[in-house]
């Protein structure tokens, strides 16, 4: 049976939300689940759940990260964290993937940490098609690393280019650089720096693309450093919020009730991928680790037990592993 | 008379479209015009128009700039460059501002160039409340700055607050730093080394907010590089245009016509802040320059003349040159 390490103390409500969402998951996708964190808190929570049937184990620490800790320090501090016993079951083979609402960067440090990176990528990377409206088009990095070097770009180019291959099914998918205009002089420091080595890689390079891009279908990889990502992630999701709110103060009165509630539910599905999957792999680390958004709530969580399952039955973290040493062979990288 | 000076071989469209718009414009707001640019074409785009009773005055030029040049070098090898003899009739006072959909590097040259920064500030900065779903935030810079040091991160700040005080009548407008999480450890280099300036440069600094902010009314003044800002604005009016397409879809066949097109026109205004204006000003230089989108057509740079003709009403630039001098006597900054 497919087992999923829930770290039940992370995210903006947690345990109760977190707990609900992974006795929802479990129920409707069928795994079993190993519930992290504070046993009193769990078991008060578990008490008012349906968890008949259900293969759930609760493993008890008192520890857990917080918001606003130096993740590195906080793991060294707090052995017994609940993301680091998640992943560690994922180590041992006793999960086969660890799924946390807790702080981005903890949850990467516990995932660096305890399952190591794969050969030839130097740090994770968090992505995928965060853009409802660009379902194509991958983004990387959209997580924790904020200040990056060009070889690190490219090994987000990398990642993304097997994300867009194996997940999207897009052969030899295209590979552009975020910048403010496409030609080659246009961009920061960073871009600049970046061109020559995408340029010999032996990615499909088609070079930099502007903000625009992020919607047109230009390049079907898109790598930016996580600070930009995740500032545009984020813009994104409060955007078709604010907008899912204004067009249903339009349309009411206009259209029947029902009517105006389906637009704008498909508008809200639309603007918030991320939500909607509950959240997105650590990618390049050797284990599948799952992150929630911090403020996931019990339904969305238990669809994202759902995606960490086909996840596992894709074998999608082998899957990345073979084609990763097949792109580095076949590219002219130099391994950091 | 007020006389605006037109960049007319600047932009995708120009001349034709910048002269048809600067004479719409002409008409609307009652103002002058300078014509800029190659005569032969701009007199034969003028032949097609009405432009009887209005001011026009055609200034020859064979050079003009484009996409893709280094622009301090473009400049110094174009001294006659339809934008530089722009800028160059403000300095004169033969104009009260200049109007160019041109190159954004070699607007913000021509006119860091030929007007000067005023004093206390390091470079020119573009921004406004440029989100249409949050018009009381407003966010430099969206422009050319795209690798920025601290103190100059400030100076957007500096005039951000200007901006939102002056022209959105904001009392003591609250500042923040776009970042990747609200806690003072939370950014990249240029975030965290930026804390220490911020903090104590006597602004109404509140630290940095995320990407969600940008709509939240978090802070009335949120500051990034033109990297950053660039990317996001660009993100922004591409996303209204996919959306405004959805929407029109989605809602066709259960609306009438008449009002699926109000309601997408709506969004299209809402997520198009910058073209519904035609731009906006190249802020801390001495004197009016104004950058429109390179992809301005008729009508929208003919509302952008409108636009320049109230900022010269309001005596915008000389307001702001007070109030930074006011601020800067009042700020633990040391000036660069």
């Amino acid at each position: 049976m497919i087992k999923i390490a829930v770290d039940a103390m992370g995210g903006d409500y947690a345990p109760g939300e977190i707990v609900k969402g992974a006795v929802l998951g479990a129920r409707e996708s069928g795994t079993g689940i190993y519930l992290i964190g504070q046993q009193d808190k769990i078991k008060s929570e578990l008490e008012g759940l349906d968890t008949a049937g259900l293969e759930i184990e609760v493993v008890h620490t008192d520890e857990f990260l917080v918001e606003g800790e130096q993740p590195a320090y906080a793991l060294r501090t707090k052995r017994n964290a609940s993301v680091a016993l998640a992943v560690k079951l994922v180590r041992e083979g006793k999960a086969q993937a660890a799924y946390s609402a807790g702080p981005t960067g903890g949850v990467i440090a516990a995932a660096l940490g305890y399952l190591g990176m794969m050969e030839g990528i130097s740090r994770p990377v968090i992505g995928g098609p965060f853009i409802g409206f660009a379902p194509k088009t991958v983004i990387m990095d959209v997580g924790g690393n904020v200040d990056v070097r060009p070889d690190q770009l490219l090994d987000f180019a990398i990642v993304g280019s097997v994300f867009a291959s194996k997940l999207l099914d897009i052969s030899n998918p295209s590979v552009a650089i975020l910048s403010v205009g496409s030609e080659e002089g246009k961009g920061n420091e960073q871009v600049k720096n970046s061109w020559p080595i995408f340029k010999k890689s032996g990615l499909n390079f088609v070079g930099n693309v502007e903000g625009y891009d992020l919607l047109t279908g230009k390049a079907n990889v898109i790598v930016c450093d996580g600070f930009v990502g995740n500032i545009l992630v984020k813009f994104y999701e409060a955007l078709g919020r604010v907008e899912a709110k204004w067009l249903e103060k339009v349309l009411t009165g206009k259209l029947p009730v029902k009517d105006v509630q389906e637009v704008v539910g498909s508008l809200l599905k639309m603007t918030n991928a991320a939500d909607s999957t509950g959240g997105g792999p650590i990618w390049a680390v050797n284990g599948l680790v799952i992150k929630a958004h911090g403020r996931t709530r019990a339904e969305e969580f238990g669809r994202g037990i759902g995606v960490a399952k086909s996840f596992i039955e894709k074998d999608i973290v082998n899957s990345l592993r073979k084609e990763l040493i097949a792109i580095k062979s076949r590219l002219n990288v130099t391994n950091v």
